[in-house]
């Protein structure tokens, strides 16, 4: 057991307290305490652009982004801006504002793909409606997923299935991301009946090493979808707008016939959105999808604004580019230290691990000095990259992972939190 | 068929135009314009309080509220406030903020049943996270639903079945309301597999004159849970706050196991939660539930304040006392007109309904009225109360009212909207 002594982080603590006793299991969910690392802050205490500061006024700069939907980091003066003036207007009225008609125009314009928009709150509601529109279109129920992908927390596609009933999931089959033959063996399974087949961007599971998609396999899909009828749905949910200005398989030029958004869309604001090819609009205007903030504007002028800012400064390739020389300089850090590491995923989307680390001994270690030295990420999700990271945000996250590579050096083993 | 001569709303049917192409059938859900009525208007341009106008300059007083979530109208100025001063802090960080802890403090404050508090972004999440924890907790699979109650538009409870597969809904089985003997039928057909059983506050079905519940089959459904293990869960997502300051059973003497939450809590920012008593603690510390803005700040720091005005201007009291005003006035002036209503629900949530009007024909041309007389309303579906509705107010609506029943007097028959 190495020990590293962290920063002290009493009002934290004393919140932990006071949240177990009034939130189950503490702060449950994907940003719960037992998902993080020793010594990891729980509460945010204050944000600006890329940076953080927890609740005890530790400040850190930000790769993960709040799991993704700081685009262009927090309260860009822009988004700031337009949300002001919708909220001065209305946010949550009797019906829709204009912002509504205007957002949906702007991404039918942006996203090749899409023909007409939706809108709701959560990934989960935007990746759940592509399955109710696949459904409806082909009257048929077989959905396929990649196994072990990641796509909401709704019962049907929930990582932990406890409360889960067998109805949940009857109509779901499995395939193996990047094995077009595992696809078109459970399409084969279900031939006749294949509604729809789920595919993420690239294979950005939690707590595995990312793998970007084999170009052959996402022709493949496509072409089985076409063959068959069945709809391509692409969860773009995590990745949107960090790949691509457009749907991420734009680059690859394999146009999904759904697609399904939330996270970064609205720079943080609570949006999400289904994107629809003009075959789908018919199955699209039968169902009944709806919520109660669902047509509330704030959300939505934060969205046009966030896309106005990435094609003003062109923001996707700025993130890339800041991502790529993070992944350079923890390539060369790592290189100089003799450390193998394996550094997956995309450049706005890094994951790290180390070989044969099981326990995550290793990256929560690594993770913790990190955040010691000011940076936070997380040894078991990919990071996310924005386009608030500056300059000298790289120097600081490049000390702080030369620093975290130096601990993994000098003392391998599971990593004890001890407070300063 | 009758003419009525509404206001012109050019910029409106304009908006729908543009709406129709990037929108599946133009607006869609519960605010789209075919469940609306001829000559409503679809798009709102501002709001005030408890005012609204929509995009062509029309005012008017606010019966609906944005369908439930504005408990206190428009931008009240404390919950504005305090949504300020926390997005000034962070909104939608890597964790959650102090907010969430205070939050959940003080609803287990407020709501008898509640020993903790999980939160979400819309009303299907919090019914459906009922749906699992109930689950969890017994490791049974079978829920009770009233036929015909609103629980949400996800694929489990969706009022529209298209898209829908039978995994589903093939744990769910149904009773009447308020007939104690169906929940007990239903019961007895799932002996031994009862997880849970599903209770609106009282009978709001869209479509259905409403109904309070019989006290009688309260307790027998709180007695059917207590006798067999399974969980007693109040969909308070429409009444909360609006019936009592607590769960709306506590009028009753029910305590569910879990209540679920959204709409008025937060006054209109996106917020949903799931309060649950101590025994249900362990089983919801067991799920996985999540969702990329469930943690954010602003929505929960607006639920505190709303909870601030309720709490100290007895908000609950005051919509019941505007309620049954505007209550006994529409019975008077029905009473003096001659005209038969069926005028059911609750005090802050009336619903009027003509008897034999099986097309709505009367119910479209008074609710056409009332809105050509700055009254929003609707034909169809409950109406909501907040506490931003004013003496002047209740003159509007009551004028606006009274020139309804008189056009219904004159003119029964299916209204056709004409433009003037």
């Amino acid at each position: 057991v190495s020990l590293i002594t962290l920063n002290p982080r009493p009002l934290d603590r004393a919140l932990r307290e006071r949240a177990a006793s009034v939130l189950p299991g503490g702060v449950y969910g994907h940003v719960a305490a037992d998902l993080l690392w020793p010594g990891a802050p729980q509460f945010v205490g204050r944000a600006e652009g890329a940076h953080f500061w927890d609740v005890d006024g530790n400040e850190y700069v930000d790769l993960m982004c709040s799991w993704g939907p700081l685009l262009l980091g927090h309260r860009h003066p822009a988004v700031e801006e337009a949300v002001a003036r919708q909220h001065g207007l209305v946010d949550c009225g009797n019906g829709p504002s204009p912002v509504m008609v205007e957002l949906a125009e702007r991404l039918v314009g942006v996203v090749d793909h899409a023909a007409w928009a939706m809108f709701a709150k959560n990934g989960s509601d935007a990746t759940t409606l592509c399955l109710t529109l696949a459904r409806a279109h082909t009257s048929r129920t077989t959905i396929l997923t990649a196994g072990g992908a990641y796509h909401g927390a709704l019962p049907w596609c929930t990582p932990v299935a406890c409360g889960v009933v067998p109805g949940d999931r009857a109509h779901l089959a499995h395939y193996v991301y990047n094995d077009l033959d595992s696809v078109l063996a459970a399409a084969e399974t279900h031939a006749g009946d294949l509604a729809g087949i789920v595919v993420s961007p690239f294979k950005h599971d939690a707590g595995f090493d990312q793998e970007l998609p084999d170009p052959a396999f996402a022709r493949g899909v496509r072409e089985l979808c076409d063959r068959t009828g069945a709809l391509l749905i692409l969860d773009d949910v995590r990745c949107g707008f960090r790949i691509a200005y457009g749907s991420s398989w734009e680059p690859l030029g394999i146009a999904p016939d759904l697609s399904a958004w939330s996270k970064g869309i609205a720079n943080g604001y609570a949006l999400a959105a289904v994107l629809g090819a003009e075959r789908v609009r018919a199955a699209a205007a039968s169902v009944f999808a709806t919520g109660s903030f669902w047509f509330s504007g704030d959300a939505m002028a934060a969205s046009l604004a966030t896309l106005d800012v990435l094609e003003r400064e062109d923001g996707v390739a700025a993130m890339q580019a800041w991502g790529r020389r993070l992944w350079d300089g923890i390539e060369a850090q790592a290189r100089e230290r003799g450390v193998a590491i394996n550094l997956t995923g995309h450049a706005t989307m890094p994951y790290l691990t180390f070989p044969d680390d099981d326990d995550y001994a290793l990256g929560e270690l690594f993770a913790a000095v990190c955040a010691r030295e000011g940076l936070f990420l997380h040894p078991r999700h990919n990071w996310f990259v924005s386009t608030a990271l500056s300059d000298t945000d790289l120097d600081v996250a490049l000390r702080a992972i030369g620093c975290a590579l130096d601990a993994v050096v000098a003392a391998p083993g599971r990593v004890a939190a001890l407070d300063g």
